[in-house]
C-alpha cells in the first residue's frame, strides 16, 4: 500500500499514519520528498481497508500495490483452473472452448425446449442453458416457471445428456437449484449479492458468475473471491456486456478486452455471452468469433425454438435454423483454435 | 408503443406485426411513409415486452411511449406521497427535509453509536442510520455484526427516540430486520435483487431504496414498482451516485438532476446520500446543500464517533464535531426552504 | 512517481528502471517487499510521461503522486484567481456569482437578441452570451452567422453595456473573435483541440473553457494548463455536463461535485452551464440553485426571445418571461451567498 | 419523426405541433390514444432539429425514425465503399484487411522510423503511420516534430513504397499535411472539430476519422457526414476505444461491436486501433484478431524501434521483433478470412 501525504501534512500527521500501519503489521518505508512525503507500507495484509487509511488527517491518497483478491489471482495459482464434469466435458485453460445454448426463459411448452436441446446435441454443444427464475426489470413481465422449469431442464438432460446451466436468484432457492443444475448461474444483477455468493460458495456445483453491468474487473474478481473463500473454487466467469453511454444499437457494451486481461490476472475460466451483451441477433455470430479469438473458454448463446413468441429476450435469440448455421461456423473456428493450441502454434 | 419497420420490410412482415399487436389488445394505426412504415400501437398494456416485438422480422426499432411503471408514476398518483411515522415525523412532498445520520457499520463499541445518536438528537435529526449487515466488495473486509447490531440500534432508539434506518441484504433476514427497523433499506447493489424487493414489498415498514450504480432512472422507478406492486407503497428513493468514468477525486458521480427529474415523473419521496456518492468528507456539506436546493426530501450522511478507526468508509464519515457544524448549516438552509415552501415563495 | 514492479521482475529489470529515472533527475528510494518491489521516484519533473516508464519490462504499474498541472494548481497559487473586467465586473474567489445569459445561436433577427440583452440588463446580469460560430453534430443544422453575429453582439454591448461571451471554433478565427468578445469561449467538443488552446493562450481576453463530455477533472485542468502556459492565465472553467449512461431524461449528467473538487485543486474560477447539461427547461432553476450552493462562481443560462422557433437548443432555452422569474429567484439566493461570504458565515 | 405529447397536452398544443410540422413540409398522421396523443411526421427532412420540436409546450418526447446522416448511410448507398490507392492497395468491403503500423510520434531519429518501415514492408504491410503533430493531454509532453516529421515520412515512403497515414490537428496545417500524406488522419479528440472536418472534406486524399472517446455511433457517422457533404467521400472510420468506467487495466474500452453495427448502417470502411484502445502491449494481438473476426477492414498498430525510449505511448507499442511475430499471426488469419470471403464461405 502506498500512502501519499498532502504537501502540507504535519510531522505529527505523518507519524500517526506510520504508527497506525505498523500496528497493523506493515513494514514501513518513508520517502520524504521536496514536495510531499510518500509512505510505502509493505506486507500482504488484504484485510486493511484503504479507505480507513485515507480518512486519516493529512493523507492525500492511498494506492493499492497488490490486487486485493487472492484465491482468484494468478499469483495465488499459476496454472489455469480446468473444471471437469462427470461426463468428461472440460472447461478452462487450453481446453476446447464450449458452447452453452438455450432459451432465456424456460417456458410452458416443454417441446420447444426439447427441440433446442436436440439441436444443441446435434451440433456437439455440451451445455443447455435456460432460466427457471427470471430477474426482470419490470414486475409486469414474465418471472419464470421456477421449479416446473427445473423439472423440464432435467427432462431435457435425461433425453440428451446435455449439462444444465440455470440461474439462482435468492439464497432460499439455492438447495433447490443445486439439486437440478450442473452449473449454478449468478446473474449480472446479483454479482454483488454477497449473501447469495456465500451460499453458492457452499455448493458442490460449479458456479457461472456473470459480470455486473457496472462492475470493474477488480470488483468482478472480488465477487469470485467471495464464492471461493467459502469453499467453492469452481467458478466460471462470464463477460456479458457493461453499461455504456450508447444503447441505440446495442443493449450493452461488450468488453472483450476483459477476457485477456482476466486471463493475465486470474486462472479462472471465462466465457462470453454475446446475446445479452449486444441484444441483437445479427451481432451474435461476429461477436462470438471475436470472443473466441480473445481466448474465451466458451460462449453463452440464446436459442429459442420460436423467438417471435418468446416470453423474454426474443430480439436477441437465434431460432433453431439460425443457431445451426452459427454453430457450424463457430465449430469450425473452435476446431482451428483447438488444433493450434494442441500444436503449440499461436492462433 | 411505436414500432418502426425497416425500409425494406415486406407487406407480410408489416402485417405480422399488426396481427401480433392486435392479438395483444392494442389499437393499431399504420403510417406508411415514403421511406418506411411506422406502426403506432395504442393501449395501456405494460406487460408486453418491447423486445418481443423488436424480434419480429422487418422491425427496426420499438420505442416506448409511456413509462413502464404505474404505481410509482405521477400519472398514477398526482399528489406527492408523504410518509408519516408513528412519532409524527414526515417525509415527502413539501414537508421539511429530514436528515438520516450515523455510522456506515454498527460496531462493537455501542458507546460510539450512542454518542452519534445523542449528537443527532441534539441537532434535531429524526433518523439514525447504521449497517448491521454490510455488503462489502472484498470478502476480507468487515461484514457487520448482524443481530447484535440491530440490538444496539434498538437501544439507541430507546435512549433517544430516533427512528432507525438499516439495510437488509437477503430475503432470509427480512423478518428480523423488519422487527428492529423503522425504515428497511435496500442497498444499491441489491436494487435489482428482485426476490428481495418482493420480500420487502410485503413488509409493513417503509423501504429506503438506493439507486444502483448503473441504474437508469427508469430502472430505478421500476425497482420501486417491484416493491409497490407487492403491497408496500411506502417507498423512499435514494440517489447515491452513479458509476462514472472519473473516480480519481470522487467515488461515484452524484446525479443531482435525478432529483427534479424523479419529482416530475413520480410522487415518491427522494433523499440524497452525498457520503457514498462522493466518498470524501470535504464534499459532504456543499453537496448536501446542493441536494436540498434540487428539492430532495432528505439527506443520508455518514457520521462516526471516530472515523480514523471506523471498520468501513472512514474517509467519507464526519466525526461528531464536524457533523454538528455541518448540521447547523444545513438546518439553517432547511429552515429557509421550509419557510419558503409554507409561504408559497420559490426558493 | 511510484513505480510498482511485477512480483517476478528480475534484478536487472529493477535496475534498468532505477537507472532510467535517475538519468531523468529523480531521487530514487527502493522498497523491496516480500511480494514485489516498489520504487519511489521523487522530484518535480512533470515532463516525464508515466507511460514511457510503464513500458519498461517488469513494470506492473506507475502511479502519479503529484497532479500533472502546475499553473492551474492550488499548489502553484494558493489564493483564488479573480478576473476583473474593465467595467469593474469581477469573477472568481468569493466575489458575487455572476450570470451569463443569452441565446444558443445569434440569429438573423437582431431585435430578438436585443430583447434578451435588455432583459438581462434589467435583471442585473453582467454577461451576454451567444454563438456566432456553432458546432453542430449534424452538418444539416444551422451553423451560425459568423461575423454578422459578432457585429450583432457588439451592437447589443453598445446598447446595454453587457460584456460579451462567444465561442471560437478554429485558430483561423481567433483574431476576429478576440476583436469582438470580452470573453472567448472554447466549446466542450474543442476542449482538447490543442492548437486552438495554444492560440487563445496568446490572447489578451479571458477564456471560458468548457469541460469536454468525456474529460476527467485532470484532463480538464490540463487543458487549462495548455492555455496558461502560453501566457494567458485568465481562464474561467465551465462544467456543462458529462456523458452518462442515461440520456432519457437529461442530455448529459451534470457533475456538480466537480465544482468543490476543482476549487480544492485549482485557484481558477468555475461556472456551471445547467442548460447544456440538462437539456430541459424545467431543470434550469433547481440545478442553477444547486450549482450556486456548491460554490460556483457563475452560471451560463440559455435565454431566447422565442424558444419555439430557435435555430438551436430551443428545448433547453428559457423565454424572456421565464428568465426573469428564474433570475429573480437566483438573485435572491446570490444575495444571501454574498452576504454570508462577506460576513464570514458558512452557507 | 415521432412526437409524443404529454397526457395533459391541450388540443391547442397538439394543433400547434401539427401546424409547425406541416409548415416544415411533413405529412402528419395523428394518433389519439386513451392516454396520450402521438404524432407521426413523415418526410425525409433531416434539417429539422428534433430539439426545436421538443421545446414546444405539451411535447413529452421526440423520437427519430431515420438515422440523421445520409451520405454515410447504407440506405443512401447500398454497396460497400472500397477506396483504391494509386499503387493498387484497396481498403473496404470484402477486400483483404490491411495493416497500418508505425510509431505514435515520428521522432528525431529517422533511422528508427526507417527500421519500422522496412519491417512493415517485409511483413507485407501497405501503410506506415506516424504522428507529426501530436495532440498531448499535458502541455509539458512532446508535441511532435511537425514538418520535419512529414519529411521523414516522405523519405520512408520513397525508400519502401509504403503509403503514409498521418494526423492533422488544425485547419491551418491541412494543405501541408495533405501534401505529404496518402491518408489524412483526424484524431479522436478532434472528431467534432467541425471546421477541421470541413477542411479535410475539401481534400483529395482519403481521411481516416477516429471515433471520439465519448462519441455515440450516430455522432461518429454524423462526423463522417460533415466530411462527405463537403465533397470528400473517401472516409475510413476508425474505432479506437471509448471512455469507460474502468481504466485500471486498459486505457479505454474497445467497442468491437461497433464494427458490425457500422457495417450494417454504413457502407464506409472501418478499421480498429487496438493500441490506443487498450494501452497495453500484451492486448494487441488478441484484440487485433478479435477485430478481424468482427469484419474490420484493417488495423492500426503502434510499432516503435525502441519503445522503452519512445517519446509517447511506449507502453502500448510493439518493438520490431514483437511486431513481426504478431504480423505473422495476423497475416495467417487475414489469409483465411480473405480465402473465405472469395469463396463465399462464412468465417
Amino acid at each position: 500500500m502506498i500512502i501519499i501525504m498532502e504537501p502540507k501534512a504535519t510531522e505529527a500527521e505523518i507519524q500517526k499514519v506510520v504508527t497506525s500501519m505498523e500496528a497493523k503489521g506493515f513494514k514501513i518505508i518513508l520517502n520524504k520528498g521536496d514536495v510531499m512525503t510518500v509512505i510505502a507500507a509493505i506486507g500482504d495484509k488484504r484485510m486493511v481497508d484503504p479507505a480507513s487509511i485515507a480518512s486519516l488527517e493529512g493523507v492525500r491518497d492511498v494506492k493499492l500495490v497488490q490486487e486485493p483478491y487472492k484465491l482468484a489471482s494468478r499469483e495465488g495459482q499459476e496454472e489455469d483452473t480446468v473444471i471437469e464434469f462427470p461426463n468428461g466435458v472440460k472447461i478452462g485453460g487450453l481446453e476446447k472452448p464450449v458452447l452453452m445454448v438455450g432459451p432465456c426463459s424456460v417456458e410452458k411448452d416443454i417441446d420447444g425446449l426439447l427441440q433446442v436441446a436436440y439441436a444443441a446435441k446435434e451440433m456437439g454443444v455440451p451445455f443447455l442453458r435456460g432460466g427457471a427464475f427470471k430477474p426482470r426489470t419490470s414486475p409486469y413481465e414474465f418471472q419464470g416457471l421456477e421449479e416446473q422449469a427445473l423439472k423440464y431442464l432435467a427432462t431435457a438432460r435425461e433425453k440428451t445428456g446435455l449439462l444444465i446451466v440455470t440461474e439462482v436468484m435468492d439464497t432460499y432457492d439455492v438447495p433447490l437449484v443445486e439439486d437440478y443444475a450442473d452449473v449454478v448461474q449468478i446473474g449480472a444483477r446479483n454479482m454483488q449479492n454477497f449473501k447469495l455468493l456465500k451460499a453458492v460458495g457452499k455448493c458442490d456445483k460449479p458456479v457461472l458468475l456473470k459480470r455486473g453491468p457496472a462492475a470493474s474487473i477488480r470488483e468482478f474478481l472480488l465477487a469470485a473471491e467471495h464464492i471461493m473463500c467459502n469453499g467453492n473454487e469452481k467458478v466460471i466467469l462470464c463477460e456479458r456486456g457493461i453499461k455504456g453511454f450508447d444503447s441505440t444499437f446495442t443493449r450493452n457494451t461488450l468488453d472483450l478486452a476483459a477476457v485477456p486481461v482476466i486471463k493475465k490476472y486470474s486462472h479462472l475460466p471465462i466465457v462470453v455471452d454475446p446475446s445479452h451483451a449486444c441484444g441483437r441477433r445479427y451481432l451474435i455470430e461476429p461477436m462470438s468469433k471475436a470472443a473466441l479469438m480473445t481466448g474465451a473458454n466458451g460462449l453463452l448463446i440464446e436459442v429459442h425454438h420460436d423467438p417471435d413468441n418468446a416470453s423474454s429476450d426474443g430480439a436477441q435469440s437465434l431460432n433453431i435454423e439460425q443457431f445451426k448455421k452459427v454453430a457450424k461456423n463457430l465449430n469450425r473456428l473452435i476446431g482451428r483454435i483447438d488444433y493450434d493450441n494442441r500444436n503449440g502454434k499461436n492462433e
